[in-house]
């Protein structure tokens, strides 16, 4: 099952996902992106990042062999599909943690994923931590709070919002909508099928 | 919310409900059955079932007040949709536990409710329930898994199909299920449409 994990910038998708990936109990494989952006000091390409070149990655976009990507100050970051879909064909659950933008991209690809929209509280909030960070400007949090109430729009894209009030609580509901779905008719009528037949 | 519990006869449906209503945690309006069938021995009216007369409970269906009904041995049960309508009302989740030609029409009625299919492990552990019984003779019980070959079948008309392995495991698939539900998109998004409003 393809599990897709998004929401507005500054609402906290990747110290989720961090906190995820940390609880061994969780069976399933994070989708390392890809990137044309330099590493970062202790950045290891194949665990942070597959880092390529941007001739190396506008090849890969050519050959179809991304799933989303997207061009954030003249860097390009996406999912390779290669990864994804030898873990899918393995039985295990992927998790992805992206844009919003490269969340429609998966979705138009793969339908049968399950989307989970990562919301603030509220608006406020999201503005609280932007601040927080203090590595911006007032000009860029107001830009940035007035494109994630745009993004909170795309909302309706996705089939979960789960609330990132509190890190632990977000894993929950995430791992209870994983387990959830499942369960779901759709994904186990085969085998339900066969035990009558 | 409301909360459709179904599945064969014999896999269990009742035994679910009452450890689900048993757990003070979970916050739901169990949906009283109406029926014609005489009181049993310690069976109240209102809490068991509500008790009428045929001529009663056909007024109620000439009157549309029955969200699903049927008739098995000469006698009706159904739902009376004033209970479930109030509860709803007052923002709590209904359960009801009901055949699966009752689930069908409550389906038609209430698309945005929660279909869960009950189902046995395997259709041999269904047998051996049945037997385990020992109120069938082998005639009724080779037709009751018939029967429930068919019903499985109907599994495709559910949400979700929840394996009645254990009793606890299975109020837990539930519980997580009720919880996931109430993060769909769907279920959430005017509340998040306010929040950038």
């Amino acid at each position: 099952m393809l599990i897709v994990l998004s929401g507005p910038s500054g609402v906290g998708k990747g110290t989720v996902r961090q906190a995820m990936l940390a609880d061994d109990f969780r069976d399933f494989q994070y989708s390392v992106s890809m990137t044309t952006r330099k590493p970062r000091p202790g950045e290891q390409d194949g665990v942070d990042y597959y880092f390529r070149t941007k001739e190396q990655f506008e090849a890969e976009i050519a050959a179809g062999q991304m799933l989303e990507y997207a061009k954030y100050v003249d860097n390009y970051y996406g999912t390779p599909l290669k990864y994804v879909n030898k873990t899918l064909d393995s039985g295990r659950d992927v998790l992805l943690e992206i844009e919003v933008n490269g969340a429609m991209q998966v979705r138009e690809k793969c339908p049968d994923g399950v989307f989970i929209f990562l919301t603030p509280p509220d608006l406020m909030e999201l503005k609280h931590r932007l601040i927080g960070r203090g590595t911006d400007s007032e000009d860029v949090i107001n830009k940035r709070v007035k494109q994630a109430a745009q993004e909170i729009k795309m909302m309706e894209n996705y089939d979960y919002a789960v609330v990132n009030d509190e890190v632990p609580k977000a894993c929950k509901r995430i791992e209870r909508i994983i387990e959830s779905e499942h369960l779901r008719v759709p994904r186990v009528i085969d085998k339900y099928r066969n035990m009558v037949n």
